[in-house]
């Protein structure tokens, strides 16, 4: 048996998301294992650092699947690539691992990025990849607002109904929020985070960033604890998995 | 009567072009000129500086059409975008210009850029915006090749049939080939382009970036002055119509 890791590109518009589930859209999960399966003619199952939701993109998604065909690296990353051709993934690298890599569990960091467009113009070929905010937002108070999460903290303003974690309280390692032009990019790293914690803390940096609220009330909504207090989850389309490190 | 300038960006993947024709899909042309008849009840024809191909993008298309209804800038650009709203098409800006003003005729130089990723994997989210190359390029040979063609000289080797250009006579004054990691980045200058002009050019820089031709088999190619003796025409899904100047 080998334990491989590969890294995977895709793009979350037409997928269900991550994982395997009954949905009129595809999951990646479900056709990277059928890929596999082609080549390989055993049943597998991928185990993701990521489980990202619908409409959410991977640039570098970490995943491993244990099989007993021998078979080289290029090989395993052709084979993948041919047979998800109809959907719009991509197998980056495929490498050999051993037996106590696990991508989920394993992963001692995860990186995401959220892109948000400022400009009053609608979108075009953009639309599925970026949040489009027509109100002006001021990406040196927004910055000022997110190193105020970073540390050791109670996330639960930020934390969705449904969040599987076990504690509310995580550490924050990284927040950055740059801007080139009308695009504002939001780079966030932990060691793992509650369920639509990324999305939520960026429709909250954008209270901040269009002044609706000011640094002051920010700091309330995020000790609060408290769902309800904190901005609204923005949309998918935005967010990218990055990558995991190990 | 008022002439109004816009500029125009659009995600080219959906249209068959910029200009109306009996297509399976719309023109750019025909979505924008039935918007301004919605607000504003008159007949109207839209000249563009750049008559973009199907599948080609814009980052900052101009255009130009006149009408009598009196109205704000702000007004005319709101306008625009609301009846749009169905297609991959935005109004970034719009301004009152004088009568002399052709969007077409008073330009002095266009620009595109033509984006391509150079890796193994297949494309997921860049699918239809960039060319997929997945064999290695050398931008620093692809440069070298492009400052032979800076100038005035006979184009005729990157000049598609159908071409409507009195001569394939042009002077080209940027062609500039930058990589940023996996993207390369060809962008150029002319006061007006051949017929598939740059995607020729952009081909025919691949022939000598893959190094399947040298720098001399490169240039023997562009004094051919022969479309047989050019590399293949690209793809439109790396092309974007970045602007024009007036």
């Amino acid at each position: 048996m080998t334990r491989w890791k590969i890294t995977i590109e895709y793009d979350g518009t037409d997928f269900c998301g991550w994982q395997r589930q009954n949905a009129a859209k595809p999951s990646v999960q479900q056709v990277i294992e059928d890929a596999v399966t082609s080549f390989s003619a055993e049943n597998v199952t991928l185990f993701a650092a990521g489980r990202t939701d619908r409409g959410v993109h991977a640039k570098g998604q970490a995943a491993h699947f244990d099989i007993d065909k021998d078979i080289d690296e290029h090989t395993v990353e052709e084979a993948i690539n041919f047979y998800v051709r109809p959907f719009r993934v991509s197998i980056l690298s495929a490498e050999k691992v051993t037996e106590d890599f696990h991508a989920r569990f394993s992963a001692v960091k995860r990186c995401y990025e959220y892109l948000i467009i400022n400009r009053k113009a609608p979108l075009t070929y953009q639309k599925n990849y970026a949040l489009h905010v027509p109100y002006n937002l001021d990406e040196k108070i927004m910055q000022e607002a997110a190193d105020m999460l970073l540390g050791n903290h109670d996330f639960s303003t930020f934390r969705a109904s449904g969040c599987q974690a076990k504690s509310p309280v995580k550490t924050l390692d990284r927040l950055d929020v740059t801007r080139v032009d009308d695009k504002i990019y939001i780079y966030t790293e932990a060691r793992s985070f509650l369920y639509h914690q990324v999305r939520n803390m960026v429709g909250t940096l954008c209270m901040a960033g269009s002044e609706k609220w000011t640094l002051s009330q920010f700091a309330d909504a995020f000790h609060a604890a408290d769902r309800t207090k904190g901005g609204a989850t923005v949309g998918a389309e935005g967010l990218y998995f990055i990558g995991a490190r190990y």
